[in-house]
């Protein structure tokens, strides 16, 4: 029992300064409620070992308050940031003729199974309790195109969007944002139309959802896979290892050319020479210009390429008339992860959470990307050595945590998706008897908006407002307009006839659950939950028929008295200042 | 082989004549739809029987295209349907202070546990794949509850409302809208304050929600848990059979007393003189006048009861002044499930769907009410022998579904709360090794809309508009107000000249992903998705600098060729316009 003791409060200090050091750099607020969870946990266990026997007594009525691992509540502050998100997306994908389906949560197994290659293992399973196998869903793609193969007669074209949540068995890393249960947001444009018209305006409603978000300046980089498999066959990638060789090209974002061939040729036993002919061409980066380069070069021999380099080109041509040339980065190197993919691909990047420089391979430069990335591994370590010593759970359980740290790369990509034109097509071929039917399918290209990033950026610029002083943004916990209060003999009656008519008028509007509220108590109420303007009552105004109106700024006009106007003009008056707020 | 092949194609004409049968009902889309599914799956498994052999070969990739038992997609209509329900409940919320959390779709197995009573079996687990053990969320409250005693300092009261999903492993009952998974939609506040303040604006709440949503007229039907234990006490129930004698009560809205006495003392052993006692109160209604009669009667010697009687004497007088008293009916037979409520407990009916009347125990409509039973149940079965023969899930799953229909008895309450003070505390004290904590706890009082009921009620009226012709209310797919269109050439960069500029103006467009559109086929869209507005361009205008702009109202009004306005004037056109709709 001691040593325990001695072990968890050993922890303690080391808990606190870890917190202390995320405070003070700004870390995300899911891990440090995390951390501080894990400090209050602690505390309650050596409470419970100091009181020796005591913890058996108390045991049957010990349940652990807490939600799952890699979940989280969200509050009402951080819900309104939320909804501010999702309204404004939905507002740009409505504006491009967006319609919106909704999926259940899980699916029959069957349907996910051998979607998502590897991370298959991360597909969360409903117990068999007797009747179907399901799984929560991985994501929204998948379930899409089983509603398309499903009611491809009544949606052979279809412009949607959704956005739900999504579930993974991964390692949790709530610094980057990355939980278990996350929202997606998807918008796709499925059906069969001339080349590159949808793809481009599934950019254009990116870079506007980008825009009206207010995430900072941001760079879209575009590819195509039917040009990276060009590239792949001219260099002589035996066709079993493109797959793996493509995986290692998406890596070129985070990692040095150096590392990214080790990996091709050691670690995947490609020929180095080849490695360095598609080296020459995945470090290629540019605008429309580059095009012309690939058309020129040896790609525009091949097929694949050709098909690939003839549709950036058209695509190039409609991004200049929608204006949006300057955002897109064609970066050669980008692959994307997903095998579903036939052709464009596009990844948004913010600026402010870029990943850092990771220098070319030369000697020097080298050497200090991999203390770079020694650093990354032994702060990750720590974190894992914190879980461990302060978390009742099995360490084993937490071995998973221990990978590189993402955050210190930036938050990465902020918006991702591409064309996929035979996803559907699989499941339509599945249900199907008719052979030709599978091959028929419906062409898709979307964009999934990284939503948690996006809340994690907006959440930090709200907490800097209210560092300012000012907390009047989406950030506020409800939407109240006015508050009436009493002076004086508590006047209940009055309030609530007051309130009823601010309600029948749509005025958003509280009052004290008190029979004889303290007018302090009230002022307190309308400072913390920021409600912009007071109505107050005393004996007075009722005997003249007259109510005290008054706008709230901050703590210094609290103690003004306000306006004395007829209560007849009690609504007029205050739908008036509320438009202007 | 074969008779397998006969089995099918003779449950086809069955199938066919129960759709014909729901459809002349007005039933459920949602069961229509999984009936119309049922026979597709038939039809595709006789195609494959009649190939033979065929169908081992194509076996691998036959997927079942469905949503798992008791779940659905939603289509694009009935989205736009179910988010014009919930954008109106959340003005209401807002409108009184409400805020919105949000907490995980799923919780640690124990939080769950023993918070359902019997239903605790229709609670869905995850598997557990190494890690903690976790459970689907059977309802908002709890969570909630569990999310009050995590932050009780933080907030020690609180106005919110959630809107999610739920999950429940029922016997699916389509027909009625009841789905494994469904919407929540719970108004709470916690906290603790002057009495029945908090109660009486809940039930505000309640009534403007409910008539926000125009699902024609409600009663809200109140009753206390006190005044209920009173009765029991008076009445002289022992004290361990109290809890199922009350859920009896409860079924006084759907079965005759007869029937609820039999249940009392036949199967629950009960004294008949007591259930006779209990009788003379719980068939009780009325107004505030009931408060009169109740104080005046034995029961106000009762100190539960007595409580009960003033709680319900001060809400009438706060319903007074609220002015909705008139909706409210005091009924002595809800007594509602849930064993947390702990005072004021109340549900709506809507007036469309209150159940059939179910005439009192005497010989001949005994016998009525009986074969309206047998009824029913036969109804039940026959679904049930659909389901088995067209279905390729085993019989024994589907036994399940075999209970009383409830949709003949109307689609029930449409929304219910009441009083809980003791659940947070049960959270609470759980956490705490401090005893005196559990008493304290965070009083609440709440709200569950039936967002799914609400939503079979609107989709019906929907529905009714649609078949006289108007089809332009909540129920459209999108919500595009210009369709940019050309005559003649194609004109493919001067149309995405035209959405771009639209866009920007915030106004909602699309254009045909076609590089030379058909005129028919453009205007085809517009008559389909029913879009208000097109700009017409040609070379004439083109050349003029002008366009066409036309308002769209139905097929009749397509063929005119609109009006010609400058370029440079037709934002403002629009904007006029669109506003006006």
């Amino acid at each position: 029992m001691l040593s325990d003791l001695e072990l968890l409060k050993a922890s303690i200090p080391g808990i606190s300064a870890k917190l202390r050091e995320l405070r003070a750099q700004n870390a995300d607020e899911a891990f440090i409620s995390e951390q501080q969870q894990k400090l209050a946990d602690t505390n309650r266990r050596i409470a419970a070992l100091l009181k020796g026997s005591g913890e058996n007594d108390s045991k049957k009525a010990k349940i652990t308050l807490k939600t799952p691992k890699g979940t989280r509540d969200w509050t009402p502050i951080e819900m309104s940031i939320r909804e501010h998100i999702f309204s404004t997306l939905t507002r740009v994908f409505k504006a491009h003729g967006g319609c919106t389906i909704d999926t259940p949560v899980f699916e029959l197994r069957e349907i996910l199974a051998g979607k998502y290659g590897e991370d298959s293992k991360l597909i969360y399973d409903l117990q068999d309790q007797g009747g179907e196998l399901c799984s929560l869903r991985y994501d929204l793609t998948v379930p899409f195109a089983r509603f398309l193969a499903m009611n491809s007669a009544q949606y052979p074209a279809i412009k949607r969007y959704h956005i739900a949540k999504v579930y993974r068995r991964d390692a949790p890393a709530m610094t980057k944002g990355r939980m278990r249960e996350f929202y997606q947001c998807d918008f796709d444009i499925a059906g069969s139309f001339d080349p590159m018209l949808p793809d481009s305006e599934v950019l254009v409603i990116l870079c506007e959802a980008l825009t009206a978000l207010e995430v900072g300046d941001y760079t879209v980089k575009i590819n195509h896979r039917k040009i990276l498999d060009g590239i792949f066959e001219v260099c002589g990638v035996p066709a079993e290892k493109i797959r793996t060789i493509s995986s290692a090209v998406d890596k070129l974002d985070k990692l040095p050319w150096s590392e990214v061939k080790r990996e091709m040729t050691e670690d995947k036993g490609l020929d180095p020479v080849v490695a360095d002919q598609i080296g020459e061409f995945v470090k290629l980066k540019g605008g429309s210009e580059l095009v012309q380069t690939l058309e020129s070069s040896r790609l525009a021999q091949n097929r694949s390429a050709q098909a690939g380099i003839a549709d950036m080109k058209l695509l190039f041509s409609y991004l200049d008339v929608f204006g949006i040339t300057s955002k897109m980065s064609f970066d050669m190197s980008l692959a994307r992860g997903l095998d579903y993919y036939t052709g464009l691909i596009y990844e948004a990047v913010v600026e402010g959470s870029a990943p850092p420089p990771l220098t070319d391979a030369t000697t020097t430069t080298n050497t200090n990307a991999d203390t770079a990335m020694k650093t990354i591994i032994s702060k990750s370590k720590l974190k894992k050595s914190i879980a461990t010593a302060s978390s009742g759970e099995d360490p084993q359980n937490n071995a998973e945590e221990e990978e590189i740290d993402e955050s210190q790369v930036g938050v990465g990509s902020i918006a991702a998706g591409g064309r996929y034109d035979e996803l559907v097509g699989m499941f339509m071929g599945a249900g199907s008897s008719d052979p030709k039917k599978k091959e028929k399918g419906i062409p898709c290209v979307g964009v999934s908006v990284g939503v948690e990033r996006v809340f994690s950026i907006l959440m930090a610029k709200e907490k800097e407002k209210a560092a300012q002083g000012g907390f009047r943004g989406v950030g506020r916990k409800s939407a109240t307009e006015v508050y009436v209060m009493s002076v004086g003999g508590g006047l209940l009656i009055e309030r609530m006839e007051i309130v009823k008519e601010l309600w029948a008028a749509g005025i958003k509007a509280e009052f004290a659950y008190k029979v004889k509220p303290k007018l302090p108590k009230q002022f307190e109420t309308v400072d913390k939950e920021q409600i912009p303007f007071v109505v107050i009552i005393g004996g007075d105004e009722i005997k003249e028929g007259t109510v005290r109106v008054k706008e709230q700024k901050g703590k210094e006009a609290s103690t003004g008295e306000g306006e004395k106007i007829p209560r007849t003009e009690m609504v007029r008056w205050l739908k008036e200042k509320i438009v202007g707020v």
